[in-house]
């Protein structure tokens, strides 16, 4: 008699963009004329650039022909894609991180979610609040959080991160494990700063905790006093596991390719008290459950390593930056509160007086069809805030801006 | 203090092919100049088919363009692509499979890996002997097996497969909550009769148990007496999943594109008793730790159903096909015992007089530089087998049948 897990019946709801999608699909059904605005989700907008579009098609070709054809590649990601991921995102921050630290994977979601198998059970979790879902909802899967009471759960650590504490969260009051950490953060758009990023990794040697360091967005950090890698702050190839992707640097949304990096030096402990380090039970995992990205999207990151590539993406990021520049100025300009939007692609307005962050969604939805995403869908500290994204096209962030405008709150 | 999940360190060695891999990259330092062929891994040689690359070109063309360009697609894959494997797949088998059952992944090894994560950490498994290693070891670092003892898992049922029961494994004699079985086989090259395999289906619905079937070869299939797809058997819809994948038929091992079927009748139970579908809880998986297939493979998977995509592929498996002949029939010439080869690209060798798996390997690879895995490495009842795949060019195929009959056994 199968039983199933259980733990997948104590998940909240259903997946907060599904949800989303779900309304602004009803909405859309009953107002057939509607034209959507979509600042929700996290999606790029703008089509993939001329290198990597080269590049893929190039790799398509040898695949046409069976002296170049490809079949099963290494797991970890071919060897071109890691060191170009060395030499292109490492190396000029003078970091020594080797190829077998790298891991090529089809995306950050799926590294984030798959990470949390390499522990134990029982080991506790701090993730923010609000937080990006993945980190908690992987974790409820896999029964190390316990039960929800009125959607909290039980022996998961929250660290509340909003504007009275500047969005740096405390560190936890009681011991954790494992702690996941985004900056630029995702959903507020906040970053943390270079000096908080090493008290954290101090905080990490000192309880023997692993931080799972998400830095997706790292390629819109302009700011000076931060880190685009954690690996950065001196000490953290430690105790820190990071997680980068092409998504957004790239605008690899639908293309899919990522990449994680687990150094040598990171441990965990075996109940008897000795030091296991997780590179090879990543290696491990990654071999036994993963075939590896496709040949053509692997050539297609490569390019984007290219001084062509470069060029080209940092075009795109400059791009978005500008759409976070004109939400972020645009809202101000009529008196609302808006964090973020500097270093990330995210906008984190506060809701207007005692609004909910649903019903802020619902008047953007209703009276100006813009689809957003609401602050509470992250977590209950998200409740006031609403995030809005700089993915949208310029008429359309601009269209988006104006129509707020006309919005009395 | 972080602890690790110590299941991992329950594993066997490390995975199979990767030692496979070592042992020959070795002895190709040492002998450079040895002209190694390879028929270890079943990994396709043939290029991609005409019809798959100019839909990949077209799809790239489109990723281009911010018209026509694709974010974030749905987790289960496009519905232009789960709509042609339901029209290509199942309708022409009379089955009534719909789009939402079909979640396209990049990989059968993927999803034979993380299905398991939908059921409670004490449900027993059975496994054939010999097996495709992702079965068992997805549930080692589950926790699922508990501990190794001269290889075998104390928790987990093998059903021996040999030439003694015709390949075709006895019942479980006692309860077992999962079974999985991989028709045409891989290792074993052979198929299990639409008899028996009906009785597998009435078993699992006589003892609660699900059945994960593994199809990811039939399009090799041309024996009447078998199925191509578990819900050609009546009954199946209510306890099985089956797993499918491009990788064989179309060639995909380096393109990565698969899916699998989990039909709205399957059901596990909760520990009160009550049913609990899986589609529901799969699509959830799969939403929140997965964000789906590259665009452009879900188009290059697409053309596969075209009339020239069936054409073209269906010409690629005739060659692999000719090729298990050329193979199965030379090694008979010879006097060896030779099962699979029909239905399957994989040939299963019976190692002659007394010697193991590994000793025949070592005298292929030494002697005649030839690649095979060793059918011991699939599982104790694998002892005195090896395993040769009908995927090499027939080029090779040819010289590597003349070398083996140069042997003396």
């Amino acid at each position: 008699m199968a039983y199933v897990n259980e733990n997948y019946l104590n998940l909240q709801g259903s997946y907060l963009f599904a949800n989303i999608a779900r309304k602004v699909s009803d909405y859309s059904e009953k107002h057939p004329d509607a034209d959507i605005i979509r600042l929700g989700i996290g999606d790029v907008t703008l089509p993939l650039v001329p290198a990597v579009i080269q590049a893929m098609h190039k790799a398509i070709d040898e695949m046409a022909n069976a002296d170049t054809f490809r079949g099963y590649g290494p797991e970890q990601g071919y060897e071109f894609l890691r060191q170009a991921i060395v030499n292109g995102d490492y190396a000029p921050l003078g970091l020594d991180i080797s190829i077998d630290e790298i891991f090529v994977s089809d995306g950050a979601k799926t590294d984030v979610g798959n990470i949390q198998e390499l522990f134990s059970e029982d080991n506790i979790i701090a993730i923010t609040d609000p937080v990006y879902p993945v980190y908690l909802d992987s974790n409820v899967m896999a029964g190390r959080t316990g039960k929800a009471v009125d959607g909290i759960f039980e022996n998961v650590v929250y660290l509340p991160t909003h504007a009275e504490n500047n969005f740096s969260p405390d560190f936890p009051t009681s011991h954790v494990d494992i702690v996941y950490l985004c900056s630029p953060n995702n959903p507020t758009g906040t970053v943390l700063s270079r000096q908080r990023l090493a008290e954290w990794i101090a905080y990490c040697k000192e309880n023997d905790t692993i931080l799972m360091f998400d830095s997706a967005y790292e390629a819109f950090i302009s700011t000076e006093d931060t880190v685009k890698s954690i690996y950065e702050i001196p000490g953290a190839k430690d105790v820190a596991i990071e997680f980068r992707s092409f998504s957004k640097t790239a605008g690899f949304t639908g293309t899919r390719c990522a990449y994680a990096v687990v150094p040598k030096e990171v441990t965990a402990r075996t109940k008897d008290g000795k030091r296991q380090a997780l590179q090879p039970l990543w290696n491990r995992r990654q071999c036994t459950k993963f075939n590896g990205v496709p040949y053509i999207i692997q050539r297609g990151a490569e390019a984007v390593y290219t001084p062509e590539g470069q060029k080209q993406t940092r075009a795109n990021i400059a791009y978005y930056k500008e759409n976070a520049r004109i939400i972020k100025e645009g809202l101000e300009s009529i008196g609302l509160t808006v964090y973020g939007g500097v270093d990330a692609p995210y906008i984190w307005l506060k809701t207007p007086g005692t609004m909910t962050s649903w019903e802020l969604f619902d008047v953007l939805l209703e009276k100006v069809h813009i689809v957003s995403t609401p602050g509470s869908g992250f977590g209950p500290c998200g409740e006031g805030y609403l995030r809005l994204t700089a993915f949208g096209s310029r008429e359309n962030t601009v269209r988006a801006v104006e129509r707020i405008k006309t919005l009395r709150f």
